[in-house]
């Protein structure tokens, strides 16, 4: 791997390398859980993704993205959540760089229960209170305002893929809702 | 204390009771650290009100009050906020109940160096973002923004009353900020 | 309230004060939820008390108990525990101050979901590992040690009383745990 | 990348991959922070290692390490704590995976005012009790058991490498200590 042409944007890997890096290397990601607070800071609204796999199975899931080399964590959540939820969101990136757990996706089998079938991903997730217009990504069917017992139901706890329902209940624990 | 005339306000002390109860019990208090933070999330600034003792002596400190009967955690963070900073500060009241740390205040002498002569407070604190128009409480000469460079700079740092430029430089740890 | 006989133990309340100031003050409390660590520090049992309320009913709850006038809480926490799981236990108590959540408990009706008839109880809990040998406090039935998913089964999360499986399923979400 | 010999640990980078990576991937790091603690939770004392770097220069630093593919992140903590301070150490590893804070270290200019010349590096840190006896790695000169306030003195915060010494301060607040 010593004689390369010359690269153009020489910090990142290409497709191959990083199908390759995948498969020998813990990513690492950043997820998003958008909410929205009362006066009080309360949430009243969790936002949720409603999207497709390529085999059409449509799914719930929230934002997340790779953090990229030389990229601050705080970068890639704002550059992932506007991916994801247009320009106009305002988010509230967290003051704090604590996220309130880390999440730790596996190929099958899990040792964690978390599965995701690309590659071993460690996932800093953050709660992040947003207060402006959201749009789904283009690749998203919708986006969906929920309230914490809608998102608690076995309905909609059902429709999350690789174990990630068990981020939000975490997430929502963490803002004291259990359901 | 069982005959007393009736109460106007009965789930709240008189003045002569709240006197004798903060030499009998551990008082709840709230602490609030108002800032103010970039689009990444980052602090740009700290709010620190400047203030004078009874008998003078000028000092900063923080939000900062005792959390009343049958009140929530969250509306005496706003209700404290409002009285300090004025109410169009727009506080983003943190989404989770968990405080950043748990400040102990004893009469001295302090078994945590933190200290309040008047009482046992078991202070909650938490860092608020703050995005509108702040102004000093009546009581207060002032509210100052500052940097967190200027907030943990010596001459600073020595302003402070009961050892909360100690709170102070934990909320800084907390958000990646150690001088 | 300005003239008193002489008090043994100033500090404190005596019963009738504390029942007054009960209804006048939120009390300052601590919960612990005790653990059981693997190796790798993941829980494998959670301990909870099972005792009976004055009517006879029972049900199960975790270390629960009022701070002390001028006790910090890393004393009412040892002192809590040492009292309801004995002298055996080895707790380790958590090197940091700040809780994984503070509950709220209001008489009913409460705002928080969680109720004691007999107070306004601002409660700091914290996850507790032992070690050692547990035996139950005098007036409980039993100490069972359970893993996490007995813990989240309907039948256990029905035996608890005032909201507190909503305490338990948020520290079992702390770790990492959602059933 | 298409074409390879068989590689006998197939899911590990071999040295010159993992060079390249480096340069182009944020690499998964554990950082942790011994330290030990009375009977009430409180430090008493932190473990630093004082080794050398290739030049012979001597600096303080703390256990670190990276999460290897498919590797939990305690179990990275365990491998890592074990390697650098010995199999008899005895570490507790905590029962939440939330780090206290996670350190971004860039190649320099770094954006963040952490450096490691050879990586973008995300770094989950955590502070880990151990009860047992240390033996530093072959490589380290010594493990040295510190004070809180020797920690923090000026002589021993200028012995770390890369911004360290922030992490540290960082920890130290994180358990309600700031110098």
């Amino acid at each position: 791997m010593s004689i390369r042409t010359p690269d153009p944007n020489p910090g990142w890997l290409n497709e191959d390398d990083l199908y390759e890096a995948r498969r020998r290397l813990p990513m690492v990601y950043v997820e998003a859980i958008p909410v929205r607070l009362d006066p009080l800071g309360c949430i009243t609204e969790l936002g949720l993704l409603y999207t497709a796999d390529t085999e059409g199975h449509f799914y719930r899931t929230v934002v997340s993205g790779r953090v990229m080399y030389r990229e601050t964590i705080r970068a890639a959540l704002l550059r992932n959540i506007e991916k994801d939820l247009g320009s106009l969101v305002l988010p509230q990136i967290p003051p704090s760089p604590t996220p309130f757990t880390v999440a730790e996706y596996f190929p099958y089998p899990s040792e964690t229960g978390l599965v995701d079938d690309r590659q071993h991903a460690v996932s800093m997730a953050y709660i992040v209170p947003v207060s402006g217009e959201c749009s789904p990504r283009q690749d998203a069917l919708e986006l969906s305002w929920m309230t914490p017992d809608q998102v608690l139901s076995p309905e909609v706890q059902a429709e999350f893929l690789g174990g990630r329902e068990r981020l939000i209940r975490q997430a929502l624990a963490h803002l004291g809702h259990t359901g």
